[in-house]
């Protein structure tokens, strides 16, 4: 996890916002030690006391900011969420085209789970342990894709009538190669990957 | 489930292959039962009892085909993976380029996972309890869709140099709006959507 990012999850989750900087590296270190046990361990044999020997913390400092075990986990879907939302979101800032940004925000979120290959295992598990965490990562993340898809149509560089459903095309695409190419592959193919994937959005796969 | 299909799991995962139509027919209900039991409640909550009660069968005839809670998740998978593949095949069957390959194979897979929701439930769970099963049902799906890209290539229909990517590229894009269009709604919308994704297969999403 990049430690170095603020807990990016909505305040339902989180019984506490820390106010001190102090207090946000603890959250974060709790976040981040909890997704590897999570990761590792799978939600039944997760522990908070895993999470607190991980992150080094007191079992006090845990019970400040989640009231179970449940709860840790929704903050992590929440952050988790919100993490591949503002790296894709960096990585866009500096692309100039419709199609340019798509790659890169593709290319980041390849990157994003080479680096935290737990994030699938995470994210899959909160289909049951946390069903609407579950829902709205994907329903979030397909508007995301949407409002892009608009505003490459209004640029005149994507085509009209897209909708709903090419956003959620779009993002099953990338899903998929993330689980292919960063999940189950230790090389470093983000650049390739992100590039076929463009030229399959650019020209479909009909012969020219 | 389709109870008049044949059940497709490969030999391992049952303990004995049914000789008699009888059996057959005994081991077909025991796998319709286990795909309601294991969709509803999940893997942890089902319980065999829960499946011989719903199939109508004695305990014993339960004990013929599987050792375990474990074996019968591990045969509904192989069988879900299988009749999603005959489905495929069948539909296929009748659609004359690679196009309309692709736009039947969608169709089928979207009617499939709206008459059977718990489909997605159970093969996601699948990450967990089996994780082999899980794997091997989206490698087997990408071979699949690998094989018809190389035919419509040779075909002069799609383009030269399709890859694995592609592969999962489609199957990613197919995949999630199952999830949306058929497990998430309850509208008949299987041909309206799989005629999207087709158009965006033939032409991608950018402006001509």
């Amino acid at each position: 996890m990049a430690s170095s990012q603020a807990p990016s999850s909505a305040p339902s989750a989180i019984d506490k916002i820390p106010r001190t900087e102090r207090g946000r590296q603890t959250l974060r270190k709790l976040l981040d030690a909890a997704a590897k046990e999570f990761g590792e361990k799978g939600f039944h044999d997760a522990s908070i006391s895993g999470i607190t020997r991980r992150a080094g913390t007191a079992l006090g400092s845990f019970y400040t900011y989640f009231d179970s075990k449940d709860a840790v986990f929704r903050a992590l879907v929440q952050d988790m969420s919100g993490q591949v939302a503002s790296r894709a979101g960096s990585a866009i800032a500096k692309a100039d085209t419709a199609f340019a940004i798509e790659q890169a925000a593709l290319r980041a979120f390849l990157e994003f789970a080479s680096e935290n290959k737990e994030i699938y295992r995470i994210i899959d598990e909160s289909e049951f342990v946390d069903p609407q965490s579950f829902r709205a990562h994907y329903e979030s993340t397909a508007a995301r894709i949407m409002d892009r898809l608009r505003s490459g149509a209004a640029d005149r560089e994507f085509r009209e009538g897209l909708e709903e459903a090419h956003a959620w095309a779009l993002m099953g695409m990338n899903v998929f190669l993330g689980l292919r190419y960063s999940v189950w592959s230790d090389e470093d193919n983000a650049e390739r990957i992100s590039a076929i994937a463009n030229e399959f959005l650019r020209e479909g796969i009909g012969r020219r």
